[in-house]
């Protein structure tokens, strides 16, 4: 209710549509982008929603909130599985053929796109998107108080029910397809799962020695808090903000297009005109909330570089996880985990905490390179990370396969992450409980963290042979980011879903995806002590 | 994009559906329950999004809100004008005529609500509804610029086609009514225009003498802040802030289901679950900070007190914009303007703020109280409101009935300023162009602001004779806030739209609408300086 008028309508500029295509599209194509953004735009009302759940929604505001995403999820799916949405695409489709009429190439991009999702969301049956949405909504607070007891068995049933759930929904969504390869296409559609378990396999195998390696080296260092030097000192959340905001200038945040806030679970979210990030301020770790809000920077830069001109379809959309991930890993750790950012950073930060001031450069990096074996995923460091994630994807998929069951997991866990890591869950909340993603229902995503890794180092190898490795230190130190965002820009962000993942990668590195430079960086950084 | 797990999903447990009723409805209804349910929180996720607008969005996050919220408008209105929800309807009446699967009144009055606000809806041409929405995004900003450059000719033809297309809208909503009463009954469907002309000609005639009268009485005094006494001082935002947080708390704001922050224009808006406030802070005029907060207050402990069992159906939905505003304005005028409130506020107000401690509630009280005639709505005084209301009634009733045209308003406008309030405008600034209802194809919105009014008084007097005038006296200036809060609970908000509102009014002051409360009120708080 307004105190002073009505509060209907806008009168807001639009998107200048389909700008960059120049020429009026055919009609059959006009009317699919019509519901694809239509589609779009519920998708995006819903993210906003639970942006505000998260950051600024009261406590009691959770019944309604429910009920909001769930009319949004039902409205957004309708529109997406329309028969007039499968009829426009079958037009679009017949136009093809027809050389004058035919569509340029980033139309039949949309198309592509478009097909895709359409065809999965059409092949499940209606009964299951409703028996899953009420498996999830059931699931989470049996995880939750699992975890809280840590009684994996408690949660057996459920991730039962949702393995089972899962795999029927696999099997209506890609019927030929693997299932496991089928629910990761979920997340990351165009990459093949076998790329995705050659790289897994990869790193389980090389990283064990190389951690080794940098614990040695850790090992020999006094002082808990940053391996030598001077500890980072405890810095105050107000001041912490006035930092990371600082920070956020300096690597080039839009805050005409973003904000920041605090959130329990650090997260970005948005449009190319409203990209925004959280993150989360610890008084005795300084260092987490400086690397967190540089992740979502990473994130939140992607998304603002995305095309304006093509919101609402795909071509002004971020090319799903992997590549989402590799932005935010490649800011997190190869600018803001270098020497060079420390140079950088480090007087800025005792700018404003002169508690700050006696930890020097080296001292900063020494801390946010790290390197200690823990059961928890989410406080894992820059190496060990990526065998938590070798850890579910081999259970999950065998899950998923058929060829494990649930009773298995705990025996599993403990086995495996002995193996990878070295050390043992104390107890299920150290270990399968610790994460809500199978709670979800969620099954494929784990994988996209590490392939966003690995292709964080590809990128940034190609962008040091363009720029030249030495160059690219000189720019962060100096606090000059703008190249680095200028050759994501041209090489990643303006290209939205124009190209699937293996061809945006083949263009922007020249390569396929691999973990070479991955590995080559992590021996670099970790096994010279570089 | 989370930096820690799919987002998607929330696993939060729902609102109990239709509990107040017991036992399990009839299928017919029950389905269409869900389709209303649906589109109730389509609509209210729209307006968390304009709120977001409003409060935190980045500067260039419009065209993607624009195209969110319009995304939302269509889908919205697709769910209601769906022929399904029709036969739903039909399938329900059809049920009322056997004895055994008839409804009891509070489902009955779900399918009243329901079916007004459909066939209203179906009878629109979706063509006309497009029309309009692109005919007031386009008057924004010629508005906006006309209203800049004080050029009411540079508005003309834009407001003369908003005339012309709601004059079609009205032919096609009710197309035997009188037009200005179809468009009056968008904003307020349960009473008739006769009953608002019959109120606002009252007061055009009985409200100037008493203006006049108040105005003597501040002639005589000095300062121009608080009429005499000590003036009210400059307090700054931030200290603002800490007071009326305070107010909001005593006066029984629930924060778990509610927030405050700042706003351009202050608004309330959201669920029984999630009811916010708005307000602005300016450091020369504390006392516009304190009751516009308070008004919002009355608009939010509105939403906050309607039963959440019932969220999505009617029952659980404020009874439209004269009741909402009644609830504003009791808050507001009969006790934030009182005596008896700034005995109580007063010493609250000056722990935050020294400054004001020299202030005492008498001096509140009177710079409450001020009545100066101004050409500005939104700056008039508890009086004189209302004759800018008279003013912009009558010229949109003559506009809409085709009995004057564009191009007489501003003179108009001059005219009947100087009858009602001695003033004329400047310029076209400070007259016709100053309100954006107009602009946004709003008319026979602004009676609702003195219906409210109005109400609210006759509420006052109501709860006086049942609570005592002295009791509530002493309520307020002791802090005790539960009685008042109580009593509107009783009489209004927990029946949400199971009443009419003139049955809503007789009900609760067992007489209908009239502006006889309202004068008594303000002859005894201006007339006889009471």
């Amino acid at each position: 209710v307004t105190e002073d008028g009505p509060a209907d309508g806008d009168g807001n500029p639009g998107v200048e549509r389909d700008g960059a295509a120049g020429d009026d599209p055919p009609e059959a194509y006009a009317d699919l982008v019509d519901r694809v953004e239509r589609h779009r735009a519920i998708e995006d009302a819903a993210g906003h929603l639970r942006w505000d759940q998260e950051v600024v929604m009261p406590a009691e505001g959770t019944p309604a909130r429910a009920r909001q995403l769930a009319a949004l999820s039902a409205v957004g799916h309708d529109v997406l599985t329309d028969p007039a949405t499968a009829e426009a695409l079958d037009a679009v489709a017949a136009l093809t053929t027809e050389d004058d009429a035919a569509l340029d190439p980033e139309r039949a991009a949309v198309v592509r796109e478009v097909r895709r999702e359409h065809d999965r969301a059409a092949r499940v049956d209606e009964s299951l998107v409703e028996e899953l949405s009420a498996a999830t909504s059931e699931a989470h607070p049996v995880w939750r108080d699992a975890k809280e007891d840590a009684d994996f068995d408690a949660f057996a049933p459920t991730l039962e029910r949702l393995v089972d759930l899962r795999r029927e929904y696999a099997a209506q969504v890609e019927p030929d397809a693997d299932p496991y390869a089928a629910l990761f296409h979920e997340f990351e559609p165009c990459l093949d799962i076998d790329t995705a378990e050659r790289i897994l396999d990869r790193l389980a195998h090389e990283l064990p020695p190389i951690v080794e390696a940098a614990r040695a080296d850790s090992d020999g260092t006094a002082d808990p808090a940053t391996g030598d030097g001077t500890a980072v000192p405890t810095i105050e959340p107000a001041t912490q903000e006035a930092v990371v905001r600082e920070l956020l200038d300096g690597l080039g945040y839009d805050w005409d297009r973003g904000r920041l806030d605090t959130a329990p679970h650090p997260f970005s979210s948005g449009t190319p005109f409203d990209a925004r990030v959280t993150t989360r301020f610890d008084p005795d770790d300084p260092l987490a909330g400086i690397t967190s809000t540089i992740h979502e920077f990473g994130h939140a830069t992607y998304t603002q570089g995305l095309p304006r001109e093509h919101y609402g379809t795909p071509l002004g959309e971020a090319r799903d996880l992997t590549v989402h991930e590799s932005q935010s890993r490649l800011w997190e750790n190869h600018v803001g985990r270098s020497r060079a950012f420390w140079e950088w950073a480090g007087p800025r930060i005792a700018d404003h905490a002169p508690a700050a001031a006696a930890v020097d450069p080296a001292d900063w990096h020494r801390a946010a390179t790290r390197v200690e074996p823990g059961p928890i995923r989410v406080e894992a460091d820059e190496l060990t990370y990526h065998l938590h994630i070798v850890l579910r994807f081999e259970i999950e998929r065998d899950l998923i396969r058929g060829e494990a069951s649930v009773a298995d997991v705990p025996d599993r866990w403990r086995a495996r992450s002995t193996d990878l890591l070295g050390v043992e869950p104390g107890n299920p909340s150290e270990g399968a409980l610790q994460d809500i993603h199978w709670s979800h229902g969620s099954f494929g995503y784990f994988p996209t963290y590490t392939l966003g890794s690995v292709l964080a180092a590809q990128l940034w190898a190609a962008m040091a042979d363009d720029v030249g490795r030495e160059a690219l230190h000189g720019h962060i130190a100096a606090g000059e980011f703008a190249p680095i965002r200028e050759w994501l820009g041209d090489a990643i962000h303006r290209h939205g879903k124009q190209y699937p993942t293996d061809e945006l990668v083949e263009r922007a590195t020249g390569e396929p995806l691999r973990a070479d430079a991955f590995l080559a960086h992590v021996r670099r950084r970790y096994a010279t002590g570089g």
